[in-house]
């Protein structure tokens, strides 16, 4: 199909500097926890992008030298010649397919740890680091005019590692020239501090050093924060930004400006909607010629338009986007939209980053498996068996299973038990803030729509008998799971004395509507990540009265790995939900929950009407045990396989379910590698 | 010098089924934050262990299959044929010195996080990970054949790698093994489960499956935790495990026993005394005829002596005390007892796991620097000019520097301006519970008092006229900090208001007993380590009322990495402490403090008679700037530089301090290596 004549404006070419991007889809540059320890798969995933219509294709952070280590945080580095090989691996599979790939250099000064070089962390003032218990050192003339060279030396590297555009940082709340800009951090009494003319100086040093080491041939483009988010006591749209953007206007060759800290800068779709910084960025245009881009979890073409249009933006943005589908750009250019596989804003791709390892994306299970596993996020290979498969059960896993064998020509029949396709998506896309989560069913509905050799079947509540009757080759089982109500989770490893006496409504019952009448209900959160924050806020919003108890030290604490943490914990007392950290549920009696609390006070009794325990979830194998139980039975039938994928295997996370399904797809009549199935990077022996 | 005789028994030959130690002495497994990372590092490392005389020297945990996976944190590997030559690494540097290389095989099964192989956890029932918001599933009697099967590939890998020791391992809460041992989590109703024969059915399997596989040349080793301190709910010295080791004792070829999990196993010296797990493993012994190791934290001889004569142990374990000090046998062999370095037990070694870093010593700077900067923890390269050396301040890094330095031949001059030498050691090994560091002064005092070319002056405080006027070549200044009173620090920017009108008492005016005189006293901790919860247990020990307010979500939060949050937070509520987390200090006023909720509870205001801000500390700079001020002065008195070091340069741990001392001395008249000042390891090109 060709292009709808209403996008050609996202393909229009945007210089930028000595270089030229060819249309106006911008990878920003984004953590992936690969950076410096798996450069070939940093590479492969970058070339994607690239591949997929990305004109411009970012690193991450690209440390500049050993005291700005930001070890354990796994990013790129460029810390001498070592590292340039490695960085060309990237450059090369971005050029490979006539994109320009970005390099953002960065000293995070008193962000970072040190903890791996040992060197000594440096700033604009005596400070304690951000994240440790130990402190940075103030720098004097000579460190200003060291990191200056460090920061020279790198774009050098940079360009002979193959980068046509270097960035010079000042975003997050994190590198030296934001430190240095930040009237609250830079309390210096000489020429780098006070006035804003002071304060921004070394900002526009290092731009300048930029420009003149490779400028030549480099775009030198600037990430810059317009907004803290903190009113006055920071950078802000309404205050010194402008100011900034307006005394360095034409300096840079291309402006990327966001919000800091990254919290804001990648809020999920729970709290904010597409294009929620146009109201922060939209200023930067108006002060300078050069090119803009800005971010906003642009996944609509018409916005995008429309923000080109409007003059808001030159180029669009985007990190989540880019991953949940590398080849967005593309899409929209073979006119192609309802193939786009949009991001649902959830961050499971920002808790890679936070747990170090590699990123992975709900919506798109390909993302970190490029090189490892050679897996295509468009791509797969066609079917290796004329094999009939059987899915039972149309939640992510299943959805996504059907999907991808369909693509590869397999006939799959997906058998769901319940009037619509979805599962656990649709149970949580109706809660509130989740809405966008839907986008993961709505996506594979579009696709298997498409397909012939994909028929579904709903209200289809399969059992043994009529699965050995059908006599697919391959049954596949994709029957989820349901939380427990017992209380048994992370710290109970037996059932919660009272609680089968007690008024308890689970989490499934709640997702189907079954909520208490009326009262009071506590949510007692083991499970430590998004559901129980949500529950107690759909509780709340029902009118009822809610306490929320949870075993962790805050409310959600794995939302930390999600950005969340902060904005959910106000959210709930917002919502007037009395939260109760660092406390166990230890029993109920007579309508009394006893609380135990982790360090030691006093035990707390409160009366309650109904307990939701969101603890564990088991899950829904009565299917395949009874398959299984008869293997002569399944043979006779002409059955292959029997295979249990998503929480039917193991209940976690939505990615992983997606992830399950995808892999089912991808293995099916594949060959085996053995015990390791990926490859993996190793050390050299020899060493530097 | 020779050997004390009644140290003989310690240097005896222990067999270990097919192998034989030199001597007793057993680094027990020990986690380093190096692992598969860091192969040059680990294997130099590990290798330094032998060198001192460690008969036995094991890796850390060792993950067999991509099903076990850790990450992040970085373990060793055995996932196939790939990781044999790092490992074997390791093994040759442990082989050159005459020791045995042991391996700590493992799979941690639902204590797994598996977020870098993407496989799903499995454990013996359907439960959640112990650390992620996504759950094992229960394994089938397949998964079990598969699990052995993996151990054994593994051990036989082990063998083709050089080990000479292969671990079968149940401790920590962590692995197959223990998870099956343990009843609260083997809720099995096969032959896995139930009755205690059948939860230690796979452990037996496995330790036979080892024997067959490699017991032929290879010592099996089993490391069980005897108890997992929480009575009988789980495995107890005084319960399960005395059968657990009479229903196993003569299979293995050695036990290896200690506590769990790793807080219990790891105490530090801030809550426990050397021997701690004395009492409970003492029993062990009684019910097995193959030899035992045991831990404790053990740098006595006489200790170690007694230990074994009185038939508690065969083989003195040690991870923290060989850490410490690689040479411990070495030294008591020579009969150089003064010259050990003994373990003050604070645990920094531990946060280097814990934070993803490669390990650091309090008391050894050399730990970790043996690859990458060739440091030697008992060698040292002679001095390489006349250059004499005045270190200005005796704290930790002033003494470790005159030790390091007066090792390398250099004249040096310590002038310390108060009445004793050990500075910030000092003030906090007074404090509760610290009185063990003051093993960072004793070392280096002993040291330094053998050595003529260091002479030392109390009661010396220097001005810049007194340092001009003796022209030593080289100045050193190691004149230490202070902490604020002002409230600045990680969450103020700015003083916080009112505090300047209110009745502070500042961290060093505690310290040197200055204390309020009665009424309540806030104690308020942005710093988050480990300062603020002593100085409140000092406070509260002195009689006075005490409210301990926090910015973190728990008292001494960052104390998470050196496994202390847990006793800690406890410890202050035993002690009759107000803790309030999740709350800043945001005013004082007429004696009232009002705290603000970080998740926005409304704000409480208390009375208070007086505040103790632990925020942030100011390097002692006076001296350094009033010296720098004037270069031709310097040149003129032939001074050839003006260093600062430890706190002074930048305040942070007392393990920075002795390692900023050690690295002047190290770098003094040396070449330097450029920006990047050591070597690192990166990864392969090629790839499997």
């Amino acid at each position: 199909m060709a292009r709808d004549p209403r996008y050609d404006i996202l393909f229009e070419p945007v210089k930028i500097g000595p270089v030229t991007a060819r249309n106006r889809f911008f990878q920003v540059p984004h953590c992936n926890g690969m950076g410096h320890q798996h450069p070939h798969g940093h590479a492969a995933m970058r070339g994607m992008k690239a591949e997929g219509g990305w004109a411009v294709v970012s690193t991450e952070e690209c440390e500049i030298h050993p005291s700005g280590d930001v070890t354990p945080y796994v990013e790129a580095r460029i810390w001498d010649d070592h590292d340039i090989p490695y960085l060309s691996m990237m450059t090369e599979a971005v050029h490979r397919h006539g994109s320009l790939a970005a390099v953002e250099l960065v000293h995070n000064g008193p962000s970072s740890s040190n903890l791996y070089s040992r060197e000594v962390p440096i700033g604009p003032v005596h400070q304690p680091t951000s994240y440790y218990p130990f402190q940075a050192r103030a720098m004097d003339r000579q460190d200003i005019r060291d990191y200056r060279r460090w920061h020279r030396d790198a774009a050098i590297r940079a360009k002979k590692a193959g980068f046509d555009i270097v960035y010079v940082y000042a975003g997050h709340d994190l590198s030296m020239p934001m430190h240095f800009l930040q009237k609250r951090r830079n309390q210096r009494i000489d020429e780098y501090g006070g006035s804003l003319e002071n304060r921004i100086r070394l900002f526009r040093e290092v731009i300048e050093d930029a420009k003149s080491a490779v400028g030549d041939t480099c775009g030198i483009a600037v990430r810059f924060a317009v907004d803290e988010m903190m009113g006055k006591d920071g950078i802000a749209a309404d205050g010194e930004a402008k100011d900034i953007v307006a005394m360095l206007a034409e300096l840079p060759d291309l402006w990327d400006v966001n919000l800091s800290t990254w919290k804001h800068d990648s809020q999920t779709s729970r709290f904010s909607e597409e294009g929620f910084q146009e109201p922060f960025t939209a200023f930067v245009k108006t002060l300078t010629t050069k090119p803009v881009v800005g971010v906003g979890r642009y996944t609509s073409p018409d916005r995008m338009v429309s923000l080109i249009k409007k003059g808001v933006l030159d180029m669009i943005g985007a990190a989540r986007p880019s991953i949940a589908d590398p080849y967005l750009p593309k899409k929209i250019e073979e006119g192609r939209l309802e193939d786009i596989r949009e991001c649902i804003g959830c961050n499971i791709c920002v808790s890679g980053d936070y747990t170090i390892t590699p990123i992975r994306c709900t919506q798109n299970p390909t993302m970190g498996e490029e090189w490892r596993k050679g897996w295509h996020p468009e791509l797969i290979s066609p079917k290796a068996s004329n094999d009939r498969v059987l899915i039972v059960g149309g939640g992510p896993a299943g959805l996504e299973a059907a999907r991808a064998l369909g693509l590869r020509g397999y006939d799959v029949a997906l058998a769901e038990s319940s009037t619509e396709l979805g599962g656990r998506v649709n149970k949580e896309s109706r809660l509130p803030g989740l809405s966008a989560w839907g986008r993961v069913r709505d996506y594979r509905l579009g696709q298997i729509g498409k397909m012939t050799n994909v028929e579904t079947y709903l209200d289809s509540r399969l059992n043994a008998a009529n699965i050995l009757e059908y006599g697919f080759e391959r049954v596949v089982l994709a029957t989820g799971c349901h939380w427990r109500k017992d209380g048994v989770g992370r710290s109970h490893a037996y059932p919660i004395p009272g609680l089968d006496k007690a008024n308890v409504f689970s989490p499934d019952g709640i997702m189907a509507g079954r909520l208490p009448g009326s009262g009071t209900v506590l949510v007692y959160d083991d499970d430590l990540f998004y559901l129980a924050g949500v529950l107690a806020e759909r509780l709340a919003k029902a009118g009822l009265k809610v306490i929320y108890v949870t075993t962790g030290d805050t409310a959600s604490s794995w939302t930390t790995n999600t950005l969340e943490l902060l904005v959910i914990n106000k959210h709930l007392r917002k919502l007037g939900i009395r939260v109760i950290p660092s406390r166990d549920l230890v029993g109920v009696k007579d309508g009394v929950a006893q609380l135990e609390h982790s360090y030691g006070e006093e035990p707390e009794f409160i009366p309650v009407d109904a307990i939701v325990p969101v603890t564990a979830r088991l899950p829904e194998e009565a299917l395949y045990q009874s398959l299984i139980a008869n293997p002569d039975a399944l043979k006779d039938a002409g059955i292959k396989s029997v295979t249990r994928i998503g929480d039917c295997l193991a209940p976690g996370l939505i990615a992983y379910a997606v992830y399950s399904g995808h892999r089912y797809a991808r293995e099916l009549d594949a060959n085996d590698m053995g015990e390791v199935k990926f490859r993996r990077p190793l050390p050299l022996m020899a060493t530097s």
